[in-house]
């Protein structure tokens, strides 16, 4: 990588970084972070490749710094988790999963794991992003013990659900429906959210308290 | 890809595709796979890079056909599962962690888990692998109703650890004790295998009945 690419088609100026940004994210968008390449967004923004390089270091790195999360936690959580009382699985593995069977939110998540899998770099910008965005949020509300704790281990059911389901295509869960998937989570994200992370008793108190 | 390369630096024989496995499997053993390139592998079989495109298709590709998982589930699960009663949870936890927190076994299950995400024939290839030489057997011991769905949640959970706590470095899973993170997953592994997943009242009379 060079400091000043020599043959840049477009001067370096302050809105450059912001042409390539929004012709990446046009394009991931439409073609997703497989068939996107450096070569593409730098022709649609009319720049050098290296130029692309020189401001975002490589693939992964662009795609984690254009794109958006799907949706916004700090409106979703309060109307999923709410108190965190019973029901609070469910709803979650509901929202997740309309998230992940969506292809238009679904694609913008798995070319987020994608890239954190491929690249340590990108890792680091994906746990930050995560940590930032979901995992803060989600502890804050769920306000017990072990708050951050509780939410890493639902990101990481999800995202190995993400990845059996969608990435992999595991045989059953890449054709199990939605709601049966729920149904089968629910329970699960409870236990990590609001479960005696470490009793089993508690739990068993736990989703007691909710079974008629 | 061409189908014949032209400057092989050795004949392209029986023992050509044997001599690159073997270095592969030596390579991506003593140094991952990020680090391993074609053309070091090429090198030490002494072969035109070319050639190793040739037999296996790519980096991805030459991984899965030459990495061995690092236990052998027929003669592992009996002692882990046994017949799938009380405390299946946290033995399958534990072994699972156990292989996780060795950097040798992990180096393999991390290689494959990043093979997997980062192309789509590679996916293809792990999924194969894992259905047969662990879902299956896994599935079959379990022998209850939804077998292969079970033991697909149960490696959802697993390969959402793997990337959360080794690949992305997720902080309180990638910081928390192996005996913490065993006593948290053992009652989701053990609803998942045993379980009714479709009903929390029965996750609790399972779970009751091994509570003192």
């Amino acid at each position: 990588m060079q400091q000043r690419p020599p043959r840049g088609r477009r001067p370096v100026g302050s809105g450059t970084r912001e042409a390539i940004a929004a012709a990446a994210r046009r394009q991931f968008g439409a073609q997703g972070f497989q068939k996107t390449s450096l070569r593409s967004i730098a022709a649609e923004a009319g720049v050098d490749p290296r130029l692309v390089v020189h401001f975002f270091g490589s693939k992964q790195k662009l795609f984690l710094s254009v794109v958006e999360l799907p949706f916004r936690p700090e409106l979703v959580f309060p109307a999923v988790i709410g108190d965190g009382g019973p029901g609070v699985g469910l709803r979650l593995a509901e929202f997740l999963l309309t998230m992940l069977d969506s292809p238009e939110t679904r694609s913008v998540m798995i070319g987020i794991l994608r890239a954190a899998a491929s690249e340590e770099e990108a890792a680091r910008l994906w746990r930050d992003m995560v940590t930032e965005q979901i995992l803060l949020p989600l502890a804050s509300r769920v306000a017990r013990d072990r708050a951050e704790l509780r939410a890493a281990l639902v990101a990481s059911q999800v995202v190995g659900l993400a990845m059996a389901r969608h990435v992999v295509g595991v045989p059953p869960l890449a054709q199990t429906d939605q709601e049966t998937l729920a149904t089968a989570l629910a329970p699960v994200l409870e236990y990590y959210l609001t479960g005696d992370l470490g009793d089993a008793a508690s739990l068993m108190g736990g989703l007691r308290a909710r079974v008629p």
